[in-house]
């Protein structure tokens, strides 16, 4: 008979593996609760409608989708915000103000699989809803790199920018629609292009100067006390204004300013969540419409072209699907390349052996002894198991050393007559006898 | 605009509900540890094949299943059994045994919502593969016993069968395909009609008895010291046997005696498992082929319709996807319905609060500080908020009181310039002044 496969894309998780996915869970759930927020969950699949409003019909072409048998159009899950908002407009818009959600869970994409890159893959999410300000962009941006340092990962880099600062000299082109879609995707693709198409569509030789200033300035700035820290900071936004303000209206300019201002501010926060250091990007273009102001994203450059591992920003979404508009900031975090990092790094969670003590019965007199004492123990909150195969001896000390238990429990004759077990000590190959009430304590004393 | 709604049948999780999810599954997963059993996972889906292989064509009736955009034919898994030893036959079947198994994970089924009947609904499982005997028996039985008891759930009651009994009989009756299925079918609905079919079948009027009496031979048995219990066990199985034999030949009693030895053995290691008393019934007739000995069922009484919370038994499903014959026996638990249980018993996990302290800045200086002040206490391991909304203390107090915060610190100009806090306890109203150093140990000392 043929085996069945697994489906394409999936992985099947071992106990190893998994030991180590649950440990990371808890130190990103620790974390996230840390800073007040608490879990929710959203099915595992929403009407296909929610993920069209939010991203075009266009994502139809990346996601698994189908009829249900009451001609539902149903999708699996591509990512969770949609589905969190819609739950939030749904059932949670009159919860109390800051609503601090985070969640985790599979999603979903019809995709070329390859490392690092699943049919099927896990994230984790949060979001900040009801303040909008400098400190709730900071909120977000220190919460999420708390979280990777919680994790344990050392190498990874924090892009931050402001939507706002783009798109208002954009706007101040006059060109809208696909023309604006263009000028945003030729900075994005970091095109040569971009100054030509701005010719070409007749836009005004200093506004253009100054969105091609803007769109290339970046540079890591350093927070905190570092020295002439602070002056490097005022110096890169000072530039910026400089670069914009002969291309533009006095009124787009004060916008600009009052951006800047806001993504300054959001710095002075930002430093007390423990970030050191960051890339500032004024030419962040994510092409996604919802996005409103501060964006961000987090890099581990070890994983090459995989190496995105989270991303997020300030967004407008509450309204797209029916319900008053609200503040949101919020990011998902890409869960199986975390892990990744960490492995690559050696920093993974440490899983520890299956059970602390085998117990291995030596006559059949002894077998229900051996489930006996294994009872009492589990009590005591050891993790033990027990001979289930009637094995010899030395098959049994294989199978527990298999398991990396670090002692066998050998109950024979002469231990029932006495109340004792035979403690063997797997690392030292050690032998002693232990009266049973005592074992718990000889186990854990080593 | 009109909201998206949730997919019928699914539901959302609130931060309350999913508190008391996650630590319910935290003891599931600690009491399972403690047998020495680790964690596994699999895809939400699988190629639709393997789950008609388990339980036929008709499950496609049952399930969501649909063509990917690579005209694969997938399901979202309607149980965990069949994905699970999928795994093992491509992947462990190498592994030492016992190989000792659990999982977790949503699961769905195109079927009319109710109270306790979700289209995605949570499952718990288990798998004990490579032993078979009556220790591995009791293992899994006294397993789920011991994790349904770590839930802190009292009211449940436990069936034990023996597919092997009746279906000797029935086998003795010569009738195989849709007429043995006929009898299964009329004896698991309690259906009158049994007798007479069996004698329009022309079965032997004393085989039709012995059929007859077996399907209703069940009775409440005590195991361990309780006076008389062991005498009852024992009475109980000899009244089957002394119903059996006048209607069978010496061969097929043999076989029925060889069975029902091995459930009285069982029974001796069961009460190791902590487990008290259980319905012994062997006119258990789950339907599924792929059942091979000892069938189970747990049901908590007060659920009414829906009161089966989980079951299970020892099975044989390797060679079916391909593998090698290889001992398994197993269960899978409703979380979903375990919780209501709980939630029924007054007896669901008590979520802590979502922080342990508030800070309130009253002034702009205050802010940057208050922001330091948490970072330091969640160092500490503290869940810390902050105001992000720059509200008025009433508004904070409020606020911290609705996320039921016991203590909530002010920081103002007399407190930035003394480095103190004004601690509030949210329960008694009393305010006192705490040096930022002794905070953590003033709230953990409350």
């Amino acid at each position: 008979m043929p085996k069945v496969e697994r489906p394409r894309g999936t992985r099947d998780f071992k106990p190893e593996e998994m030991g180590k996915r649950r440990a990371l869970e808890e130190r990103f759930r620790a974390s996230f609760a840390s800073y007040g927020y608490r879990e929710v969950a959203t099915p595992t699949f929403e009407h296909t409608d929610l993920f069209e409003m939010k991203s075009g019909e266009g994502v139809k072409q990346q996601i698994y989708h189908f009829k249900d048998k009451g001609d539902r159009d149903l999708a699996l899950r591509p990512e969770l915000t949609a589905p969190v908002l819609r739950f939030y407009v749904n059932e949670l818009s009159r919860e109390p103000k800051p609503l601090k959600l985070f969640y985790f869970g599979p999603c979903f994409r019809y995709e070329e699989p390859q490392k690092g890159r699943y049919r099927e893959f896990w994230q984790f999410g949060l979001e900040l809803i009801g303040p909008s300000g400098p400190e709730a962009d900071a909120e977000a941006i220190g919460v999420a790199h708390a979280a990777l340092s919680a994790t344990g990962l050392k190498n990874f880099h924090l892009h931050v920018g402001h939507i706002g600062v783009l798109r208002a000299l954009v706007a101040a082109t006059g060109l809208a629609g696909k023309d604006a879609g263009e000028i945003f995707r030729r900075i994005d693709k970091d095109d040569r292009g971009l100054e030509d198409f701005l010719a070409e569509r007749k836009v005004d030789a200093r506004l253009a100067g100054a969105i091609a200033a803007v769109a290339t300035h970046k540079r890591r700035l350093v927070l905190g006390d570092e020295e002439g820290a602070p002056r490097a900071v005022e110096e890169y936004f000072a530039e910026a204004l400089t670069a914009v303000k002969p291309g533009v209206s006095t009124e787009v300019f004060r916008g600009v300013e009052a951006n800047i201002a806001r993504l300054k501010e959001m710095l002075g926060y930002l430093a007390t969540y423990g970030v050191g250091s960051l890339e500032m990007d004024l030419g962040v273009a994510r092409g996604l419409d919802y996005y409103t102001g501060v964006v961000f994203e987090f890099e581990a450059p070890e994983l090459g072209a995989e190496k995105q591992i989270g991303g997020g920003g300030a967004y407008a979404l509450a309204e797209l699907f029916g319900g008053e508009p609200v503040g949101s900031v919020g990011f998902g975090l890409g869960f199986d390349r975390i892990l990744l990092a960490l492995e690559k790094e050696g920093r993974a969670p440490a899983v520890p052996p299956a059970v602390e003590l085998y117990i291995a019965a030596l006559t059949d007199a002894a077998r229900v002894a051996a489930l006996e004492l294994a009872s009492a123990l589990r009590k005591e909150g050891l993790r033990v198991d027990v001979d289930l195969m009637r094995r010899k001896l030395a098959k049994n000390l294989d199978y527990a050393s298999g398991l990396g238990a670090p002692f066998v429990a050998i109950l024979g004759e002469k231990e029932l007559a006495q109340g004792i077990a035979t403690l063997r000590n797997m690392k030292s190959g050690e032998q002693r006898e232990v009266k049973l009430a005592e074992l718990a304590r000889a186990i854990r004393g080593k």
